[in-house]
Parts: structure tokens; C-alpha cells; sequence
């Protein structure tokens, strides 16, 4: 098994992105174990966004509305076959069997200039049956370390690959919305630069594709969204032998950033149902981020999805079960 | 509105615990607003395990765990009228009227000398249909600031009274198993010395009670119990009005230990419902625990309830929603 690591790192673009999993797609690329992989990725606007920023249209919030709306985030519910989030791969590992396990470090991850998350009435969000316009956020993340919203607070950068898997065995094609046993869109924040990711191969040379970057996103992606983003990432592969996971597991450092530095207002919710409990809490937080800091339901909604935690507080205690939502102090520390 | 937080503090012991939510209990402290009170909490074996500590039974496992068998843990699944957590109180602060919100700063938490924690088959934890045996974990907690697991692990203390609410309006005796819009059971880690909690205030002079010392405690409290103990406690409560909550809030200060700074462990479960997806999550967790550490099934999972947060990573890419289990490799650290 060679674990080749000092050659040339291996390039892969977007010029051959896919749009579902499916098993008999032909590679893009081929890599040893132990190879270093630099890739990019598009966003769910299918890098429409960043093309409208570069054609200046960035001044018309309405056309970048458009787009967004036309995007893989506003038609991922769909069916297989019609268009999911672009995927960059996939990736053939040789030596990688059924029953091995992929190690894929996360040496280095970075955004595209510009990023945008959203909410819509009766989209995938979880209170967008709850709002009462569709929004899209623009986020600034030329600074690299942090981003502004409004004039209001700043959220610090941790991006990540929402998106992130390997190729399922069941032959046909499947949707990209849902993640599975072999990952996809786990939308993980943890998943950061420094952190390892260890998958269940399925097939043969397992199949690794990659995308949807998210510039910052609290646990819960409450609105449907994090700070979607073009990406680039550098990978490394390894095939690992016995050594199963059942499931996506991942080794972390220390949180990337200092967001929970300054403590935490902290809503719950208590319901038999966790989803329940959840849309309780957050309720609870996103009318006192309006009142207190003077923002409108959409505007919080899509900031919570930016930094808020969802948290099992307790799981245990029936009838009712416990959600807290954490918003970071940090991010109104200007 | 009186503040006289300048007076001395009263005292509040547990000569006269209840067991039962119920609003026309007679209130056994009545304090001013701005007033702090100093008080001490029975944990949910009604202090059984202290006692035998103190007759010289520690040696004697099987007489604990005979303790813990008959306590409120083992009972609080059922109806009300029979014996749920003990709690100290109720309080009633003067001028609190249903609309209110009662203020309760946390200046100080502290536990007893001894904890355990515990898992059985047909439990109330999250895979006790799971688990081969019964088990209870005792804890030294008289090093203060960790308590050793094993030779395995130490865990950070970071303690926080797992319940604490005011009355409910509604006549009658209730249940203090599960937590309510009124606070109660909550199981909210984050509660720890220095935060802030706003209880929304439904009967006059709000009547707040406060019991079941958790030692420790991950997000989730995945076999049921935290690290259970006595406690002792002082807080101011004051009087907020026109500050309405919905729910229980709080106001946190930063992680009181250091136990994420190291990183995790970090296991992940795909699922339509968010209880399956953390249960998926937890097992793989588990099986992961026993055999990078040596540990027993029931061994891992009591720790786990002791240290490991389960976080939802999203739960808008339907139909699979995410949770992840988190292991903080601090506690290896030896």
C-alpha cells in the first residue's frame, strides 16, 4: 500500500462537478493512499453569486436574490435527477475496498470573497413557516477572520465542507439534500482546517466528492443555510484497514475561533418531540435578538443560522425533552 | 421595588424537601427582591448515598447501588403523588406577580463529596434498552475541580443545579420529572456559578425551587443521570418586569473549565428523527469508547452522560437530520 504523501499535490477544479450520488459516475480523478489532494468547489448558487459579484452587479440586491432562488438551495428538496448542490469529484483511492475506512485530513480550507445565506416562506428552514419574507444576507469574507452583519455584530470565519462523502454501494442515483451512513450533507461545523474525517467505504476506491463550503454555520443550520460560499480545500487520503465506522466520525482541535469566549445567551424549549423542542427555543431566541438588538425576524433568523448552537441539554426526562439555543455573546463585542 | 441585596443572606436547609410541583404548597422562605439566600439540595437518592458514605459503607458497592435502585431516579418515570426529585423551597419573593420574570443569579454552586451516576436495563437513558446490566459509578468529587473515572479519565467539575423553576399555574400536584415552560427539570448544563437564569413568573410570588445537583454533565445527559449530588448553592433572586420570556432563558458566562480545549472525539448519526439520529450517534460513540479505551459498554455510556455533548448539526437537509456526539479528549489528558 503506498502512502505517497511528498509527491505533487493533485489538482481538481470544478469543470466536471455532479449533482447527485451515483456509484457509476466516472472518476475525475485517481490518487494513491497518503496523496494530497487542492480542490474547488462551487456554492449551492452554483457559483452564481460570486459571477454576479464579478460582473459588479453586486449593487443590486434583487438579481443576487434571483439567483440564490434559482439555486441548488431553493431545488434540493427535489427528486434525484433534478439539480442538487455541485459536487467536486469524485475522487478514486486506490487500495480503498468495501468494509475499509477513508481518513481524509482537512489541511487547509478556504471561502470565496463573498457569501449569502437565506430564508424563505415555506422552505426547508426551521421556522420558514414562520416568516414573513423571503431574505438573503450578503456577508463580506474578503476580511478572512470575520464577517460583518450590518452594523450590528461581526462572526468570526470557520469554514468548513458542508458537504462530504463517499459513494453509497445501492446502485442509481440519490438525492444530495440528505446526508447517510457515508456522509454527505452532514453540515458538521466542526469540520474545520486541522480536523480529520474518517468514512465508511462502500465501493471500490471509495469515491470521495466534496462541497457546498460554509463560511461560518452554528449546529443546526437553523435557517436552511450557513454562510454558503465558493471554497477551496487541501486533502489528504488514506486508506485505512480494520478499522470501521458505522457512521461519519471526526477528530477536532480546539474551536477555531474564540466565539464562545464571552458566554452565551442561552433560550430552551421542552417538548416531547426534539424538533419541537428546538423550534421552541429558537422562537423563543430569535424574538429576543429582535428586541434586544433591534433586528427584524428575518434578519435574526438568518444571523442565528450563521452562530447559533442547538444543543441537547437532556434527552431523558419525559415526557418533555430539552433544546437549548446558545447565541455567542463574542459576535456584539465590537 | 426594594434591591436590599446588602442585607444578610437567609438560609434555606432541606428539613422540608417536596417532591411534587403543586402551587398551593406553602412557601418555606419568604425573601425581598434583591435578596440572596444560601441553600442546600438532597440529590435524587434523597441523600442515600451520602448517608451510607458517612456509616463507612463506600466499600460496599452493592449496598450503593441497592441505594440508587430506590431512588427518585429509579422512580421519577412515574405518576405524580409518588416520590419525584427532592427540592428545596418553595421561595416566595415578594412582589412577584404571573407576567413577571424572576431573576436568579448563580454566585454560588457547590456539590457534596461524593457523586455517582447510573444506567439499567429499561431505563429512562437513551439506549437503556441497550445496555446488558445495571451499573452505578460513585465519583469522588473531593478534589473540587475533577473527579477521576477509573484510571481511564478525569472528568472537569463543573456544577449546576439540574433543576430549578417556579410554579405552575395550574392547580394540582405535577410531576417533576419532565421540565415545563416554567423551568423545572431542564438538565441545562450551562447553569453553572456565574450565569444568570429568567424564569417566567405564573403564580404569585413566583415559588422557586431548586434540587438535583448535577457535578457534571454533557449536553444530552444520555444515560439519564449527570454525576449526581448534594449541593449547596447561593442566589439572589430579583423581580424583572416588562422583560417577558416565553420560556426559561439564561445568561452564561464563558466554559467554566477547560474541557474543549483539547478537541473531540466526534461521532455522527443521519436521521428523519432527531432522538434515532442521537441514539445512532451515541452507540457508534460507545463502541468507539470501549474499544479505544478498554471500557465496557456500560462503563462508556455512563461516562458519556458525564462528559459527552450531543449537538444537532442540522436538522433542515431533510429527510436525514444530524447529530453528533462530541468526546472531549481533554479527559484523557493525564
Amino acid at each position: 500500500m503506498s502512502t505517497n504523501s511528498s509527491g505533487p499535490r493533485q489538482q481538481l477544479g470544478t469543470e466536471h462537478i455532479h449533482t447527485v450520488w451515483d456509484c457509476s459516475l466516472p472518476p475525475t480523478l485517481h490518487v494513491a493512499t497518503g496523496a494530497e489532494i487542492e480542490l474547488q468547489t462551487l456554492d449551492a448558487s452554483y457559483g452564481g453569486v460570486a459571477r454576479q459579484v464579478q460582473e459588479g452587479k453586486l449593487a443590486c440586491p434583487e438579481a443576487l436574490r434571483d439567483v440564490v432562488l434559482a439555486s441548488a438551495y431553493a431545488v434540493r428538496p427535489n427528486t434525484a435527477g433534478q439539480p442538487g448542490h455541485p459536487l467536486t469529484g469524485p475522487i478514486f483511492v486506490e487500495g480503498a475496498q468495501p468494509g475499509d475506512t477513508l481518513q481524509v485530513d482537512l489541511l487547509e480550507v478556504g471561502t470565496g470573497a463573498w457569501g449569502w445565506n437565506a430564508c424563505r416562506p415555506g422552505g426547508i428552514g426551521l421556522l420558514d413557516d414562520e416568516v414573513p419574507e423571503a431574505h438573503t444576507q450578503f456577508w463580506d469574507l474578503r476580511g478572512g477572520a470575520w464577517t460583518d452583519f450590518l452594523d450590528v455584530a461581526r462572526v468570526p470565519l470557520a469554514p468548513f465542507p458542508g458537504l462530504i462523502g463517499v459513494a453509497l454501494s445501492e446502485p442509481g442515483q440519490h438525492k444530495t439534500a440528505p446526508p447517510r451512513r457515508v456522509g454527505g450533507n452532514m453540515d458538521v461545523r466542526q469540520l474545520t482546517a486541522g480536523s480529520t474525517l474518517f468514512l465508511p467505504v462502500e465501493v471500490e476506491g471509495a469515491l470521495l466528492s466534496v462541497g457546498d463550503m460554509h463560511a461560518a454555520q452554528g449546529d443546526g443550520e437553523v435557517s436552511g443555510t450557513g454562510i454558503e460560499t465558493d471554497g477551496r480545500l487541501t486533502l489528504r487520503v488514506q486508506v485505512l484497514k480494520n478499522q470501521p465506522v458505522g457512521t461519519p466520525h471526526l477528530q477536532t482541535g480546539p474551536e477555531p475561533t474564540d466565539l464562545w469566549s464571552a458566554g452565551a445567551y442561552v433560550t430552551t424549549g421542552h417538548a416531547p418531540d426534539l424538533r419541537e423542542a428546538a423550534r421552541i427555543a429558537l422562537r423563543e431566541l430569535v424574538t429576543y435578538m429582535g428586541r434586544r438588538h433591534g433586528l427584524s425576524f428575518v434578519q435574526a433568523y438568518v444571523l442565528a443560522s450563521a452562530c447559533v448552537d442547538l444543543r441537547i441539554s437532556q434527552l431523558v426526562d419525559a415526557p418533555n425533552f430539552t433544546v437549548s439555543a446558545l447565541l455567542p455573546n463574542r459576535i456584539f463585542a465590537r
